[in-house]
């Protein structure tokens, strides 16, 4: 079987990203889960590849072609920086138009088809707002070029999936707009990528309660009932298995111990506190609902170790070989 | 030196508590760091030895005193249940007073110095409601006989200690009582705890944030900066080692890396979501704040399981020794 081909965003030029493309393409694994494409610069790969002792051997690539000789990977030169202006460390707003562009460019090669899948490598939010304001993560970004509002986060590592029912938004405003609509999404979503990216048939889907103890019969909150609960049973009425909601301090631990396929959680600390509890090195992010493959790492452009050669690529290989993985069960899919 | 006298209250008589004080009560160590004292009933606790297929050969005792003669165990009858009618896992409201009148007797013999610690065993909210109703816990009610409003709990397993600044409440409504003043009190509880009890020097106590990446420099949320810090600061003023607020979804896991002694959460989940994640069946519950050391399993009655002797009594056997720890370094303390 022909390598299904990954673009790899290279992500902020300052932060960890490129570094960390550098020790993922050292990986064999990497290399024979997918044909890489990075899409950034090459001056920067180049001189990151230099500060972690290592070679840069890639080949560029102008456009993609139908049959492309098989190569261990691909460079897409989408911008060509001053390197020399370009430190590790310290974040730059000039570089936000280029960053923009390789997720840019990665999206309209997905959405035509001419690539597998995508992974993201790490990005400022700051930076980039200064070329677009409006910009809040690579996920809405990725949704945004896609056309679709129907869309949702999960973060999974070996023992716990967790997918979002609210995302990036202050603890009460995430309370305030909760709803039995958001949680329904969430649910299908959930559903959706098990089913047809895991690869699981009757994937078991848990929801968390909102409240201590889910609410305990209503002494501790009424949100089980009045939203979260209509939300499960017209999912078990479309035939998907989910069950909930249940109390959100024991849920995640028999999710850990397989009791189900998958968490949704209500808000983003929720989710995200025991998933990274348990998987802080190497949990991967995924789209949901995106017409293409996306995955991403679960970490930021730690720019206080960049260029240093310390930043670890678990997650970026993780994310590759999640978004591989999923490249191969899609084909299996009818 | 002489074991120190920890009452160990029996809990709802239809529950596990019975069947996990008598399988503690077979563990060395329980024996080693104190004389139990079992606050309860004869025939529940004998019924429960013979479901376990264990003896019950513990003295009955009628009054605390001077110089007990040295036992492996005793009891003190505080009730005298009709056997016949408590049926294991079948909650009964009849039984709420009897068990009221344990945790009483417990708090009135520590509040005249004549034990050294309080381990409470399980006992279910609704039963008790039926003979006080304004009981709302063990945590409160001890408070409550205690005379004291300044108090809190604190969760502790081997790898992590969580405080909670707001506890039973519905999430919405934690978020609306939270304040500077609550988070104080839960750091300067949290700081005695850990020094007094705990017997640590200059301890160091991480602050969770509120919201996603702790606000994010106020992108998602300002209680960062208008409510917690100012907490952390005032603490830092008055010699407390505390530092934060942090992003709560990486919080929990340095802590469990050994980088801070204990994180006070905001609210419940907060707390309870990464404590229970790792320590499911080994966390012991204390309450900060009372005039006498208290510990306690950090489960229900599980009424599902009682009576079955398939109760696991790791976490109860983990509070009575963290007790007779905390008793110890009590008596070290000047």
């Amino acid at each position: 079987m022909k390598r299904p081909i990954i673009a790899i965003t290279m992500g902020d030029p300052a932060g960890i990203g490129p570094e960390i493309i550098i020790k993922a393409l050292n990986n064999n694994s990497v290399l024979e889960a997918c044909q890489p494409l990075i899409i950034g610069d090459r001056q920067i790969m180049e001189a990151a590849a230099r500060r972690t002792g290592r070679g840069f051997s890639v080949k560029s690539l102008s456009q993609i072609q139908r049959s492309m000789p098989e190569e261990p990977a691909y460079l897409y030169e989408s911008s060509h920086l001053p390197v020399n202006l370009v430190r590790s460390g310290i974040p730059d707003p000039e570089w936000g138009k280029p960053v923009l562009g390789y997720i840019r460019q990665a999206a309209q090669w997905a959405l035509k088809g001419q690539i597998n899948a995508i992974v993201t490598g790490p990005i400022s939010k700051e930076v980039i707002q200064n070329s677009r304001s409006s910009f809040t993560g690579h996920t809405e970004y990725l949704a945004d070029l896609a056309r679709t509002k129907r869309f949702g986060m999960m973060l999974a590592g070996e023992r716990l999936r967790v997918s979002l029912a609210t995302i990036h938004l202050p603890l009460k405003k995430a309370l305030k707009v909760l709803s039995t609509e958001k949680i329904s999404q969430a649910i299908e979503l959930t559903h959706e990528i098990l089913t047809n990216h895991f690869g699981l048939q009757e994937p078991h889907i848990a929801v968390a309660g909102l409240n201590p103890h889910a609410g305990e019969k209503g002494a501790f909150g009424r949100e089980e009932e009045t939203l979260i609960l209509p939300a499960v049973q017209s999912a078990q009425e479309s035939g998907i298995r989910v069950t909930g909601p249940y109390p959100p301090d024991t849920l995640f631990y028999w999710a850990a111990q397989g009791r189900y396929d998958a968490v949704v959680a209500l808000y983003h600390d929720q989710g995200l506190i025991p998933l990274k509890l348990l998987h802080f090195e190497n949990a991967v992010n995924i789209t949901m609902g995106l017409p293409f493959i996306r995955t991403s790492v679960d970490h930021g452009t730690a720019f206080d170790i960049a260029g240093r050669g310390l930043a670890k690529p678990d997650s970026l290989i993780a994310a590759i070989l999640l978004a591989g993985q999923f490249c191969r069960n899609q084909k299996n899919h009818p």
